[in-house]
C-alpha cells in the first residue's frame, strides 16, 4: 500500500526547497527512502537508492537487476555489475561540497561516496526535519488507525494468572494481526521481577496471582506507519507507587503543545517521579518519535533542546523499575495539535 | 545457537593483530559484529557494538536498557539515554587517527563518530578480510550442512505444470524449514516470462507444460550461515542454449583455486557465454560471498582482482536471460581448497 504518486513527487520536491547549502541528498534503503519515494527495500551490498540534486530531477539508482523491479514515481537510472554506482551519484549531484545522507545509510556507501565526492557528508534528517518530524494530516490519520487497532488488543487479551508470558504472547501476537496490522514488530509480556527489565520480550515464567505485568506491544500498519502502545496490569493489589507514575505520564502529556521542547516532556515526567523518590527508578528517555520508522525524531529525552511543532508524533513512555520487584510503564502515541495534543491511544490505561 | 566464548574472543584478537595502522575498529549490528561476538542485534538509534582499541581489551557499548540482556564474552559498557556514547567509544579507542568501521555501521553512527574521534574512517572489511572471508573448518562445516540440507529440498519439491509459483513457493518455504533451517531467507520460482527477471520472487502465474523454471532459495543455519543453491527445471524440451550454461558453471567452479582472482572466475563463465552468442543476456556478477551474510565478500566480478584463498566461501551462479521468453540459472556455494574447490551443493543442477 502507498500514497498516490504525487505526494511522492511533492515531498523530494519540498527536500528540494529545505535542502539549503547541502549540495545534494543521497538516501539508501530505509524508512526515509519510504517516506520520499513508496519504496521500501532490504539494505544491499549494491548501491541502491534516492539521489536528490540541488536543482533538476530526482535519479533512483538501483542495480540493473533490480531495476525493473522498481515502481517509483521518479526516473530510475539502473547500474550493472562492474560499474561504479557512486560515479553515477556523483554525476546526478554534479559537483562537489558537503551532501546529505539518510541515517540509515550504511558505511560501505557511505564511505565510498565521501571519497567519489571529494566531500564532507552530514546527516539530512535534521535539514529535513519539517519533513519528516512533522506528519501531514494523511500520515497522522495512520497514526490514528494503527493506535485504535492496537487498543482494540488491549481491550481483548487475557492477562491472568496461571498463564505464561509467551502464551499471552502468542495470543498477542494474533490479536494484532487480526486487528488489521499487516505485522508485529514487537511484543512484550514482563511478568512480576522480568517486568523490572525495559527490554524483556516473554519468557516460560508463569504468571502469579499477585503480578504487575507489564505489555507493550506494536505492529505495522497501512502504508507502513507503527502503533507502539504500554499498559501495566496490577493482577493483585496494585503497587502504592503505580499512581505516581499514571500521574508523570498525564502531566507529560498536558504539557505536550507547540513552542515548548522535547526535553521539557522529559523533564515534566522526570520531575513528578523524582519529587516522589522514584527518580533512580526511571532509567530511559520519555519517549521516541514514530512514523515509518518506529523510532525516529523527536527524541523525548534531557538535553533536547528541540522546539515541538504541529504534526509531531511521538510515544510518552515513563517507567519505573524495581529490580527483582517488578516494572510499570505506561505509554501513549501523541500528536501535536495546534494548541496541545491529541492522545491517539484511548485504551484505560492501566488495568 | 553460538560457538563456544572461546571462539569469538580468538576472532578480537586476530583482528587486533590484523588492524595494522588503523587507530581501533567499530562494528555496530551486522553480520559483522556477529562474527565477532556472537550477537545479532537489531540495528537501532540508540549506538550499540563492539569497539575494539589498538591493544587491549575490547568493551562492547550498549544502552543501559540493553545491557542486561547480552550474552558476549567481552565487557559491556552501557550508557544511559542523554549520555553520548561516542565519546564512550573514543575514551575506549584512546586516541584520534583513522579508525576502520563495519560495513552495515550506520551513517548516523558513523558520522557522529567521525565527529567525535576527528579522524578519517575506512571499511574495516578489507583489512581483516584473513578474518571475514576466509572460513575456518567450524564454518565451512556450517554452510555444508546448510548446502545438505537445502539440497535435500530440491529432491523433493514439485515443479509441476498446473501449479501456480505462489503454490511451488509454499512448498518450497516448507521444506526449508522441515529440513533444518531456522529461517526462510528467499524463495524465487520464476517460470517461463518470469524467469528472465533474476529477482523476480513469485506470483500467482500457473506453471505451463513447457516451461523452464528457476528456483533459488536460501536460508538460515545454525549459529546463523546460510544457503544459497539455484536449479533450472525444464518441464517440456529444454532450451537448446541450456548446456552452454550448465558448461559455463562447470568451468567456473573447475576454475576455483587459490592464487586466481575472482574476476577470472567470472571470465571463465562469461567468456563461455559470450563465445555461444548469448553474452549479452547474462547480466549480472557470476557470484557472491557467502557465510553469516547471504552477500559478502568476496565478489565475484569483472575487476575484482582480489586473489582466492583457500577457506573463501562464495556462490557460482552463471544465468542466461531471454527477456519474455524464459531464463536459466545454476548456483552452487563453494570453498576454495588448499588446491581447488569443494562444491558443498550436490543436488542435480538442472532437471
Amino acid at each position: 500500500m502507498k500514497f498516490p504518486d504525487s505526494v511522492y513527487v511533492q515531498r523530494v520536491e519540498k527536500a528540494q526547497q529545505l535542502m539549503g547549502e547541502l549540495g545534494g541528498l543521497v538516501f539508501g534503503p530505509s524508512a526515509e527512502l519510504a517516506y520520499l519515494t513508496g519504496a521500501w527495500e532490504d539494505t544491499h551490498e549494491r548501491f541502491s537508492g534516492l539521489v536528490i540534486p540541488r536543482a533538476g530531477d530526482p535519479v533512483y539508482v538501483a542495480p540493473a537487476v533490480d531495476a525493473g523491479n522498481l515502481s517509483v514515481p521518479f526516473p530510475v537510472q539502473g547500474w550493472q555489475d562492474g560499474e561504479n554506482p557512486y560515479a553515477l551519484v556523483a554525476h546526478v549531484l554534479g559537483h562537489a561540497g558537503t551532501f546529505g545522507v539518510g541515517s540509515a545509510l550504511e558505511a560501505s556507501h557511505l564511505l565510498a561516496l565521501q571519497d567519489e565526492l571529494h566531500g564532507a557528508a552530514q546527516l539530512a534528517t535534521p535539514v529535513l526535519k519539517e519533513l519528516f518530524m512533522r506528519k501531514s494530516p494523511e500520515e497522522v490519520a495512520q497514526l490514528r488507525e494503527a493506535a485504535h487497532a492496537i487498543d482494540s488488543v488491549f481491550g481483548q487479551v487475557r492477562i491472568e494468572a496461571g498463564r505464561t508470558e509467551a502464551e499471552v504472547a502468542a495470543e498477542l501476537h494474533e490479536l494484532i494481526l487480526d486487528s488489521g496490522h499487516t505485522e508485529v514488530d514487537f511484543v512484550i509480556v514482563g511478568s512480576g521481577p522480568n517486568g523490572a527489565n525495559p527490554h524483556h520480550s516473554f519468557s516460560d515464567r508463569v504468571i502469579q496471582p499477585d503480578d504487575v505485568v507489564v505489555v507493550d506491544i506494536g505492529g505495522t500498519w497501512g502504508v507502513g506507519y507503527h502503533s507502539d502502545c504500554t499498559r501495566t496490569f496490577s493482577l493483585g493489589e496494585p503497587p502504592a507507587w503505580l499512581p505516581v507514575l499514571v500521574e508523570a505520564q498525564e502531566l507529560a502529556v498536558q504539557a505536550v503543545r507547540p513552542g515548548v521542547t522535547a526535553a521539557l516532556i522529559d523533564a515534566t515526567a522526570r520531575d513528578h517521579i523524582s519529587a516522589a523518590g522514584y527518580g533512580e527508578y526511571f532509567i530511559h528517555r520519555t519517549g521516541h518519535g514514530i512514523g515509518l520508522s518506529l523510532h525516529e525524531e523527536p527524541f523525548i529525552m534531557a538535553g533536547n533542546e528541540l522546539v515541538l511543532e504541529p504534526g509531531m508524533t511521538f510515544s510518552v513512555e515513563p517507567g519505573i523499575y524495581l529490580p527483582g520487584e517488578c516494572g510499570a510503564r505506561i505509554e501513549d502515541i501523541v500528536v501535536v495539535t495546534e494548541d496541545g495534543c491529541e492522545r491517539l491511544n484511548r485504551s484505560p490505561r492501566h488495568g
